[in-house]
């Protein structure tokens, strides 16, 4: 079985075991991760770019992020599979599009604002 | 190859080649996936919990929301591999506490407001 | 005094008073507002629309929700005073916007999913 | 009649007048007001805090951001008339709380990585 597979599996039994389905609509589970995708970026308010990025120099920071990244991923694989999204298929397919409108030639190292990933 | 660590790889060459690295500081990318976790609830804020349930009925609207999904993954990838964090292995960890917090036999069927995933 | 003005006054010199003015760009100040408006639509991400209608029959819900309200309010004043924006003045100017693109008369009564504030 | 009340005064008209309150229930408002944090956040990711400050100097980027602040506003005043809370009450509520947590004295130029607004 595929690892996000076996991830979203586990999700599901967590869920029936408790009953929970019924609160994991999607439109609830986009709140949920709109909220932890909020306390992620909360973790970075106050510090400079330079100092996120030395962020693993500060444990107790480093760790907070981790559980955070594994919360908003948890909510996005719950969403992708109550849906029937493949998560990596859908990023992959929208990256596809991404390559093609930022070709490398033209873009190299220009000094645009807003690229994006 | 995992399959998470090839579409990270896929972001990273994509920045390289158009020199566009020094954008993405972890700062900055958690700004991303704040922003596209936004759009993401948008799409679902005024229809109802049934509705979403029932989202694959309008085809334009969930291709909006398969591309939304892309788009937090791949920014919750490029944040996790600028910081050295394995998606699944903090996932998972979350996971773990999770579930020894809420227990299934004490939780099943509660009416509780604020179950977590 | 106009009471935004007041309030916004209250805050530079909040910061002021401690030396933090250089923590408060408007960058940084747009990721607090959004970690706050994470909070916010987390309080409401497991209640029925229904349920959130009578959010004050749950007094400490309400509390929460009303402490958030503040926050994404206060840094939005932040963010507004920091650049010289007027929060009155920006949001009718949208709003004028709005008022025409969806003029009463086409829209009243419509099933449509989306309709702006 | 206060300046918020009036700006609450026009968008609940403007939302009687086309029947659109069945949409505006707080859950539904919260989710509006998270999706506009996150386009307004979107609009300083890849600035560098400096770039930040001087976001006038880009004409096109600040009126999009004045336009994003004005929208953020809206859904506030709009999600708080709903619950029958007073902005500026919730706000310096709020704040109270704050100047007694971090006071000035203590506080002052010590180099905290995260202090509340």
């Amino acid at each position: 079985m595929r690892e996000i597979e076996e991830f979203a599996a586990r999700l599901r039994e967590f869920g029936a075991e408790r009953d929970w389905e019924r609160f994991h609509t999607p439109k609830n589970l986009a709140m949920a991760l709109a909220g932890e995708a909020g306390e992620l970026v909360a973790e970075f308010q106050w510090l400079t770019p330079e100092q996120s990025e030395r962020l693993a120099e500060d444990p107790a920071a480093f760790a907070r992020v981790r559980a955070e990244i594994g919360d908003v991923f948890a909510y996005l694989t719950r969403l992708a599979d109550r849906l029937g999204i493949d998560l990596l298929e859908a990023a992959n397919a929208k990256f596809d599009e991404v390559e093609r409108r930022y070709d490398a030639a033209s873009y190299r190292g220009t000094a645009r604002k807003a690229p994006p990933l």
